[in-house]
């Protein structure tokens, strides 16, 4: 049961932005660009991010939905993102995203923990310094987007079907086209 | 020293957004938004919050630029943002406030660490349902700046004046009017 009346039917962060439109805007934006946008990392890459952070911070909604959406670019490949979940040093993935996940999970504990050895080791294995970057924005925006989903106690739905539908729309469409059939027009708020 | 070659002259998330301007537009709107958009908490309220979730994450930038922007607002009085940071509870801010403070800490350390007993406490003390949802939603967002600014390793200059001057400025204009003068016109990246 969320701690606020949030609308009902919508399960996690769409609850929460269909309340507040006002905010759901530049959150929307904001993955939007970092996930979707243009970049020399692959959007399965980016949704591999997102979803370890949001596994880190045991965010059922966002690790169970960005892992689908992982799985939809990658052909349905559900258990390369089960492997990068529990085990990425193993996962059949790049070593240059093994280096960036490194980078992801200290910035989810905490920014200073990244270090200049875990960035000069990624830009060894080939990354820019616009990855390097991107890499700590979207750890950074899920620990923001977890916090949000489970601070407000959203309902998270626990059959992974729907949310497997759901990826495939997503991976498709894209965050802010899909949000425009649940947010309703801004208003003013407070 | 910088993780990534940042533009120099421009301290903590500023160079940040410098470097890359298409996140920083989201980024931008969604502080100003909930910082200076339509509220009833006042402005000043919603920085003490932001300053506060900044000083559990151990940032300094952040903590100090917010914590000057919520004493401008306060007519100057940056013992009263001190005091919040240092010992809440015995400041002289609302009970519905420090209310607000403990579910903001609860966010910081973990959304699930929120409980229906904080969110109750909130409202009989005159928290609304939007008040609740922006109070976890600057904790959270604050979780992501404050993990960006730090997980660059940003330059944060140790003057504290400059962030006074800067303080007064943002508390005047907002933020998304402040950041045009150093951000350049969006252009592809990646």
């Amino acid at each position: 049961m969320p701690h606020i009346a949030l609308p009902e039917g919508l399960p996690g962060i769409r609850g929460a932005m269909a309340f507040r439109p006002a905010t759901a805007k530049p959150l929307n934006e904001l993955v939007e660009v970092l996930l979707c946008g243009p970049s020399t990392l692959t959007p399965a890459e980016r949704e591999l991010i997102a979803t370890y952070v949001s596994t880190l911070n045991d965010c059922y909604f966002c690790q169970t939905i960005h892992g689908a959406i992982a799985a939809a670019h990658l052909g349905g490949n559900e258990d390369l993102v089960k492997r990068v979940k529990s085990d990425f040093q193993h996962a059949d993935i790049s070593e240059k995203l093994k280096s960036l996940l490194v980078i992801a999970a200290k910035v989810q504990s905490g920014g200073k923990n990244v270090t200049s050895g875990d960035v000069d080791f990624a830009r060894s294995l080939g990354a820019t310094d616009i990855e390097i970057h991107d890499t700590v924005l979207i750890a950074a925006a899920f620990c923001m987007y977890n916090r949000y989903v489970d601070g407000l106690g959203t309902t998270q739905p626990r059959d992974e079907a729907d949310y497997r539908e759901r990826g495939k729309i997503v991976a498709r469409e894209g965050y802010v086209s899909v949000s425009k059939t649940y947010i309703p027009a801004e208003t003013s708020a407070g």
